[in-house]
């Protein structure tokens, strides 16, 4: 039997996020997927060296944060750093396995990560920003594999 | 012929994002489809048994609201339960169902709803504000049914 | 061999979220697949003949704005429309293609596309404000295509 594959489109870059594309890319790999995930617009934040991605309680209602705010003053000055301070405490102290981390196991498990090229033209975003091993090309190169996979995914 | 199967990943909990897991997997098992949601993140709060969820019409510039409103208004104390209630009285002129009618329709078509293990123990959610039928487990649980479906949707 | 499919489900209505099912679908036309994307929610928005879409950094924290902004500034009134501009004039002067031109590029590489019927009536949408070529139906008529298709993304 040929192995399953697992394509994911991975859009957005803030911390909460970047979770679901390096869970569902590592777990599916751990399974014997071969994984590929196609990063693009505001996605290209998770492949930077030096990650600086905030928490949006904005336009989620449904976050349990660690203590509730009114939506007025979620938008004040300092208060998105101190809720992304907050949310990286908690998940230390329960034991949640940080991006980096996350990314890193999803490196070694040879989950193929692509950069895309149209988007990194578009921002001037320069390559040597960007982890290595990552690979770059646009949304054709990515249907080639998303075209054959068993599952795919716009996160 | 085999019954086709969907796969959905439910990862929002505000009001106006409630509505497409629970629509796609009502249809779909009226169709005849095996349906398994997975609630994940922000979306376990589809799956308690008080419903809070309020719109947010922050970072959705096309919604049409029943008044249109500046950002910054938007973001006033009591602006968003002002929304929610619109919404709600917009949506319940023009008959549609609500989010618990629609959740107990995809109960009563055998639509099995999963919540995220890890993402339940991270927010010390207790089990008891759940409603009853709900299954536990992680997302490796999830790929055995998400690998055969025919649709596989993260929401 | 028989053609590739890919159905797309569009529910976002801003304009950075308006350009991934148009670039997926008229980039998935060209590689010889069958497209058809369902529009609901937000993302109705998109099939309307004067197009007004905005963009918002709200709950995007990775977005490389030309200029960086506080949250709270981003809500004052005007600061939209002023983020707007800018990336509009940096897609412009990046050669990137705006939303109406790329639209058209999927009409004419006969993408198929589906206003969902809900929608339209719920917020009582006059078809005349829509495109021609446009199509109506349910979630139901687009599963016909999608429980056939090959990748099915809900963006």
């Amino acid at each position: 039997m040929s192995e399953k594959k697992l394509a994911i489109i991975a859009t957005k870059g803030s911390l909460d996020w970047a979770y679901p594309p390096f869970i569902l890319a590592s777990t599916a790999a751990a399974l014997g997927y071969q994984v590929q995930v196609f990063f693009t617009f505001y996605g290209l934040q998770l492949l930077k060296k030096k990650l600086d991605l905030q928490v949006t309680s904005l336009g989620n209602t449904g976050m349990p944060m660690p203590v509730s705010m009114p939506v007025l003053m979620q938008a004040l000055p300092g208060m998105q750093s101190m809720m992304t301070m907050m949310m990286k405490r908690k998940m230390k102290a329960k034991g949640v396995v940080g991006i980096e981390e996350l990314r890193g196991l999803c490196l070694e498990a040879e989950v193929k990560m692509i950069a895309c090229q149209m988007t990194v033209d578009l921002f001037d975003m320069p390559p040597k920003d960007f982890i290595d091993g990552v690979e770059y090309g646009g949304a054709a190169t990515f249907f080639e594999f998303a075209g054959e996979s068993d599952i795919c995914l716009f996160v």
